[in-house]
């Protein structure tokens, strides 16, 4: 029998039995303890701590569990063999990363692509996600592989009535993102060997995420109906990148027109596919959102169309989903039918009940509602700070384009705005090409996560920051 | 000024103004309305229509932002050109697509991969995930891109402690799924032109996953320590995938030795990396699970180290996590660092918080002891009902390879099991290559989500399918 070194702290948060467990794994690791050596009963030890038999009964089963023990009937517990061949690491220190530098924290936050969290509905989201959980213990084991069919059933749905996507359930993939969703894309549109054209300026995203996936990508300049096809032709893409519902991050809606030139375009030669991100669609503000550009070429047209949650309910929670021509279905499905699905089945279900219960579109008209009237009291905030302010994208999205005729520069309004508290970033940032054909000046307001009453404070700080001209200082001393 | 040809139905559900939007869209489109036609003035349709200005106005404002309808200021609305030949989709339904066929149901489903979702710590899991709702709405909005620092700090802790494994939790990066993980790591890796040697027999998603993203795969031949490293040098690989702990579905573990030999070649060239996939080194019922090999070569050595919470919790929670050595990670952040996190943050904390409050250690053991009586009450059965039977892997993972060394074929088997209502697979669909090399009538058996009462019926299902010569049918009718 060994005679156990061993003292438990009563006051210590963590419960005894696992101090216990903490001791003898500390004593079984560094040799103190040796496979075969005999443990005390479970009744002496706890006589000898002064602690409950359960506490050590607890303790030694948990090391029983991890192999730690062995139990042996009508004997006791004996340690094992702790065979650990490999060079002793125990001790060493994990090495210091630096770990990615966070930009500084900013009293108004004005990036694209934050959402205003406040108006999220917690209550729905959380009784229906308990109720799965405890109602459907099956959804923990794995799910269909392209998506939940019950979740692409109501996004079919959803998509044909609000989006005027034509589609079968079956052509959806749901995926956690469209970052991801556009990776997988690439890598059945690379096959091709050909190149796709993006938007300029634009969202790099898409670019970083086509280029890493083996597809070149060419800037097209755009013009006021979106990218322009001649400008496309020349390219020579195959592949087209669009967001023609709501252009970012100038806002332009790409008119019928300019659609049906692009939908001519791809049907002219095969292999041509357009790529629909229709990204913010949801937030227009004075109609009904524009049909969609797949609605349009229909189910075996050449458009995937892809669309995110990130907006409309979180950008934590990860969503997003693509609809696939037939003909692409069928590629997608030989080469990754076999991977699973990335979006957890909770999370799934949860948003499919959501659609499904009409949650969703009321959700969506609460939001509209509460981002129209902060766009409107920012943009009257501001025109009253800043006389002579342009303001550019008041009907859809959730940012603004905001122009200063007399400024005194992208890169001073930038800098000064910082310096006033105020994060945003210039326009010529989302020119991936070709920045000297930026409009001087403007910068680009994103208001989605602003509160309501922080509007007048930041209007008031960008007029202070803009507003006046830079004060001059004393003469320097001679 | 055109006479138009408009009905409104007030009976219909479909609001007026969508109602006068859908007529006029279909008489442009069809060419009932021309380009430069003058439509009528809002006054003065709402009249004719007996509807609202307000109705008209809204129609007309929709058709001008999707470019039909052009306002000429002090004059009207004229129809833009619509250059659109396209087919007129609005009545179209959407196109049956057929699903992926499902495979018929069993009785008893002994596929690998699936797990026993009644063990679940739905309380637990469910009470954490729904405090964080409430208590931290901050988490609906962009999370750390690696991952959440909280979750890698606490994964570091865990790893370190039970895994052996050496890092920072800068090192780590969180992804939905081991293979979404293995996709961008083949992105970096395919840079230097390379190849990846895989374990012949063994898993065959990941050579999928490698394949489709660039890296070619070479499939060497295991013995009885796993993949052999003359093999893998004859392979001319420069990536290497394993599973050391645990090798699908041989059940073989890797050897010290072994190990050491593997990390040789590695650091023998520049540019070697091993991809060790730890997929259930939690399962090891006869002593501690042995340390990784990311543990041997330490933070800087040429080991990434992969591992998925799909078998400790569930499938359908897509948390998995990668540790990447030092220059590795140097590269990957260059190349993703922009790329969102694929996980819900939500889901990160949740598992976040089971992993610092000790729910997540408990839990294992709990599984092991459950699977490990259920292993050994199966072999028992099995054993009784099949006399002569082999069983292979009783001490680690959540299969088993069982052998009748009389017995009618693989194929046979498999075909013989289905018809008493028993899916399982031989053990040669497993070789990627040289299937002529594996063992003679063995099958896998994964009895993760078999309920413990259910062995008893499995066995004798089982015993019956095999157990008897074949009945001899009526001779053919002459």
């Amino acid at each position: 029998m060994l005679e156990m070194n061993l003292y438990l702290d009563p006051a210590n948060k963590r419960p005894l039995y696992q101090q216990l467990y903490d001791s003898l794994t500390r004593q079984i690791r560094s040799g103190q303890l040796r496979a075969g050596d005999r443990l005390p009963g479970k009744r002496s030890l706890a006589a000898q701590l002064a602690v409950a038999v359960n506490t050590v009964d607890t303790a030694y089963q948990m090391l029983v569990a991890e192999g730690y023990l062995e139990a042996r009937p009508k004997s006791g517990f004996y340690v094992l063999e702790y065979t650990d061949m490999l060079p002793q690491r125990e001790g060493e220190a994990p090495p210091f990363v630096p770990p990615v530098p966070a930009p500084p924290p900013v009293r108004f936050d004005l990036s694209t692509g934050s959402v205003d969290t406040a108006l999220f509905p917690f209550s729905t989201w959380g009784r229906i996600q308990k109720e799965l959980l405890y109602a459907r213990p099956e959804l923990l084991s794995h799910g269909h592989r392209q998506g939940e069919a019950e979740l692409r059933e109501e996004l079919a749905v959803y998509l044909r009535a609000y989006r005027g996507v034509v589609c079968s359930p079956e052509q959806i993939v749901v995926g956690a993102g469209v970052e991801y969703l556009l990776g997988l894309l690439a890598q059945l549109l690379r096959e091709g060997g050909g190149a796709a054209a993006i938007e300029n300026p634009g969202y790099d995203r898409p670019r970083t995420i086509l280029v890493n996936n083996g597809v070149p990508c060419r800037c097209v300049d755009i013009d006021s109906s979106g990218l322009p096809v001649p400008g496309l032709e020349e390219s020579g893409a195959n592949i087209c990148y669009v967001t023609p519902s709501h252009h970012f991050p100038t806002g332009v809606t790409m008119p019928a027109g300019r659609r049906a030139q692009l939908l001519r375009w791809a049907a002219a030669a095969p292999g041509r596919y357009i790529l629909e991100d229709d990204y913010d669609a949801e937030f227009r503000f004075d109609m009904r959102p524009i049909p969609s550009l797949q609605g349009m070429a229909g189910p075996a047209g050449p458009v995937v169309y892809l669309c995110t949650f990130s907006k409309s309910l979180a950008p934590s929670i990860r969503i997003a989903c693509m609809v696939l021509p037939e003909d692409l279905l069928g590629r997608y499905r030989a080469a990754f039918g076999s991977y699973s699905n990335t979006v957890s089945r909770f999370e799934q279900h949860t948003l499919c009940r959501f659609l499904r219960e009409g949650y969703f579109t009321r959700h969506l008209a609460r939001l509209r509602s509460a981002y129209k009237s902060r766009m409107t009291a920012l943009a009257l905030a501001l025109e009253e700070r800043l006389p002579g302010v342009r303001l550019q994208g008041r009907h859809t999205g959730l940012h603004l384009l905001l122009t200063l005729p007399d400024g005194p520069g992208e890169a001073e309004m930038e800098r000064s705005a910082l310096a006033a508290g105020v994060g945003l970033r210039g326009l010529s940032r989302y020119y991936m090409e070709r920045p000297e054909r930026c409009p001087a000046n403007t910068v680009v307001l994103g208001y989605a996560s602003l509160r309501d009453q922080e509007t007048a404070a930041l209007a008031e700080a960008l007029g202070r920051a803009w507003g006046e001209p830079p004060a001059i200082g004393p003469p320097p001393p001679p």
